[in-house]
C-alpha cells in the first residue's frame, strides 16, 4: 500500500533528506509538501516516491484545513518551523507564530477534520534550556528550562501535542531533536557557516584566513541528518504515542572542535574571531542528549560518524 | 506622585476590584483601562483615581504599540485573557491566541520602545494541571502539568515572561493565581454560575429546585477577588522580578461544598443535576495552593472568609 506523507516545511533540507530516505528504503509513497516558501529540489530519478508541492502558509487555518481535507495524510512530518535561535531573539513573536501557533493550526485541522492521522512533532533540544551540568546527558524526564524565545515556542508546541492527544485522542508522537548537520543545510546553521566560509578561506590563494564566530567553547551534541530522517521515519511508525523522543548522537563536541576538525580535512589554516553580535543572551552552554529511550523503543542508533559528516558538509560547500 | 496603570481586560470583574482598591487605599493613581469589550463600570465617585479607557485589540502588535508609546505606564495589570478552561476546550486557538500571543505582543512592545514599566503577569492555577496528591498543596516549585489548552497557554506565558526577563531585561512579576469569586464575575464562572441558579431557585415559589453542574466532587482553592487584587497591588509594588508567586487561600473545598454552603445561606432546597456537556477532557480533580511564598514576599494572606465572598456573591445575584 502506498503510505500518504505530508511533510511541512517542504523546502528545508531536512525534507530532502527524508525523501531520499524513502526512496533508499524503497518506500512506495506519496509525499504531499508544503512550503511558503519553494523547493529547490530534484526528484526526477525517484521510483518509489511520488511528489506534489504546494505553497501554503501555516498561519492560515483555512489553508491548512483545505490541504488536509484534499489529502488526508496518513502521516505528518511537521519539520515547517523558524529554527534559528539567533532569529527568535530578534523577531520573536514571528518565531512564535512560525512555531507554536503553525503547529496549533495543524493540530486544531485535524482534530476538526477528524482525520486518522500520525502526527511527528518535531521538538528540539533547546528546550532543555540551560541546565545543571548533573542533568547531563540529557533525558526525556530533565525538567525544561527554555532560555530564548524559539526555546519557549518548541516547549510550547510539546505541551499543546500532550494535550491534543490526552484531551482530544489525536495520535501525536515527538522528538526533541539535537543540532543536526548536513549536506545542503542553509548557511544560518552553525556548521554549514563554517564549512562555507573554510571552504571559502581553501579557495583562496593563501589557504590561511578569518573565521567570524560566536562564542566556541559551547559543546552540542551534532547528529547527522540522514540518521535524524531515519529515526523520524521509524517513530512515525513504531514511536508511542503521546511520548517524546531524544533524537541525539549522545555525544558533545565544542564548535571549537568542529572547527579545527574541518580545517584538518582540508588543510587550511583558520584563525577563529569571535564577533561579539553572534553571541545570544542566556546561551545554553552545553547540550548533549541521552538517546536510550529512541534507541529502546525503535532500535535507532546513529550511523554515521561525526568526521563522516563533516566530510560530506564540507564537500557540498565545495561543490556548490 | 501619581501612578500610572495601564489594566488590559478592563472590562472584567477584577479590574473594577483592582480600582476600588486603588480608591479605597487613597492611592492617587491614574489608570488607562483597555479592553476588545466596552466596560459597565461607573467611576463617578472615585476621588483619588482617575480614569481613561479605550477599546484596543492586543492581537494587533501596533494598536499595543500606539497605546504603550502614547501613555507610558508605570505599571500594566495584565489581566487580558480567554480565562475560561472550558472555553479553550472548544476554541483552542482563539483561547491560544488570546492568552499568550496577546501577552507575547505586549512584552514586544515594551521591549521596542524601551519602557521602564514593570508588568504583572497574571497566571493560573491550571498550570500546575493533573499532579500527584503528593505535591499538595502545589508550591511555586511543583512541576507543571497543563492539562488544557487554556493551561498551556498560561504556562507559555510564563516561559516567556521568563525569557523576557532574562534575555531582555524586562520588568515582570508574575503570578499563579487560583480560582477568585467574588460580586461581579460572571456567570461562565462557576461559583457564579451556581449562586445565579440558587437566586433564580430561591425566587422561584417553592424554595427548591434543581442545580445543573459538571463534575461537583472537584476541590479547588476559591480566593476572594477582593483578596486578590491585593496581592496584584502588592506584587506590583514589592514583587521581586522574574519571581512567580500563587495567589491563592491554601484552603480546598469541593464544588459540593460550594453549592451546599449557598443553599444553607439562603435557605433553598436544591438537587443536583450533573450534565455531562458540562464535564471537560482531563479535569485536573484536586487544587490546594501554598500561599507561603507571597506571605513572605510581600507579607500577604487572606482577608475575607470563603464564607463572606459566598454571602456577597449570592447578594450580588440577588440584587441583579
Amino acid at each position: 500500500m502506498i503510505e500518504k506523507y505530508l511533510i511541512t516545511g517542504f523546502s528545508g533540507f531536512v525534507s530532502k533528506h527524508f525523501c531520499d530516505y524513502l526512496e533508499r528504503k524503497q518506500v512506495d509513497a506519496f509525499v504531499k509538501g508544503i512550503d511558503v516558501q519553494d523547493h529547490h529540489f530534484n526528484f526526477n530519478d525517484y521510483k518509489y516516491v511520488s511528489f506534489d508541492f504546494e505553497k501554503v502558509d501555516l498561519l492560515s487555518v483555512k489553508e491548512i484545513e483545505r490541504v488536509l481535507y484534499d489529502f488526508k495524510p496518513k502521516f505528518i512530518l511537521h519539520l515547517a518551523s523558524y529554527s534559528s535561535v539567533a532569529l527568535s531573539w530578534k523577531i520573536p513573536i514571528a518565531s512564535f507564530n512560525n512555531n507554536t501557533n503553525i503547529f496549533l493550526n495543524i493540530l486544531e485541522a485535524i482534530r476538526k477534520l477528524n482525520l486518522d492521522t500520525r502526527i511527528l512533532s518535531v521538538g528540539s533540544s533547546e528546550e532543555y534550556g540551560n541546565i545543571d551540568g548533573t542533568y547531563l546527558p540529557l533525558r526525556e524526564d530533565t525538567p525544561l528550562n527554555p532560555t530564548s524565545p524559539y526555546a519557549v515556542a518548541r516547549v510550547s508546541q510539546e505541551l499543546l501535542s500532550k494535550v491534543y492527544v490526552k484531551g482530544y485522542g489525536l495520535d501525536i508522537v515527538l522528538t526533541r531533536s539535537f543540532n543536526h548537520i548536513g549536506p545542503m543545510q542553509k548557511d544560518i546553521f552553525v556548521v554549514s557557516s563554517f564549512a562555507k566560509q573554510l571552504i571559502y578561506i581553501k579557495k583562496s590563494n593563501n589557504q590561511q584566513g578569518t573565521l567570524i564566530a560566536g562564542d566556541t567553547s559551547i559543546i552540542r551534541d551534532f547528529c547527522d541528518v540522514r540518521d535524524v530522517v531515519r529515526a523520524y521515519h521509524l517513530l512515525l511508525h513504531n514511536g508511542i504515542r503521546g511520548e517524546v523522543y531524544n533524537v541525539c548522537s549522545g555525544v558533545g563536541t565544542s564548535l571549537r572542535d568542529i572547527i579545527a576538525h574541518m580545517a584538518d580535512i582540508i588543510s587550511v589554516k583558520v584563525h577563529v574571531k569571535v564577533d561579539e553580535s553572534l553571541r545570544r543572551p542566556d546561551e545554553n552552554m552545553i547540550i548533549i542528549g541521552c538517546n536510550e529511550k529512541i534507541s529502546r523503543a525503535v532500535d535507532w542508533t546513529p550511523q554515521y560518524t561525526l568526521m563522516q559528516s563533516l566530510h560530506e558538509v564540507l564537500d557540498y560547500w565545495d561543490k556548490i
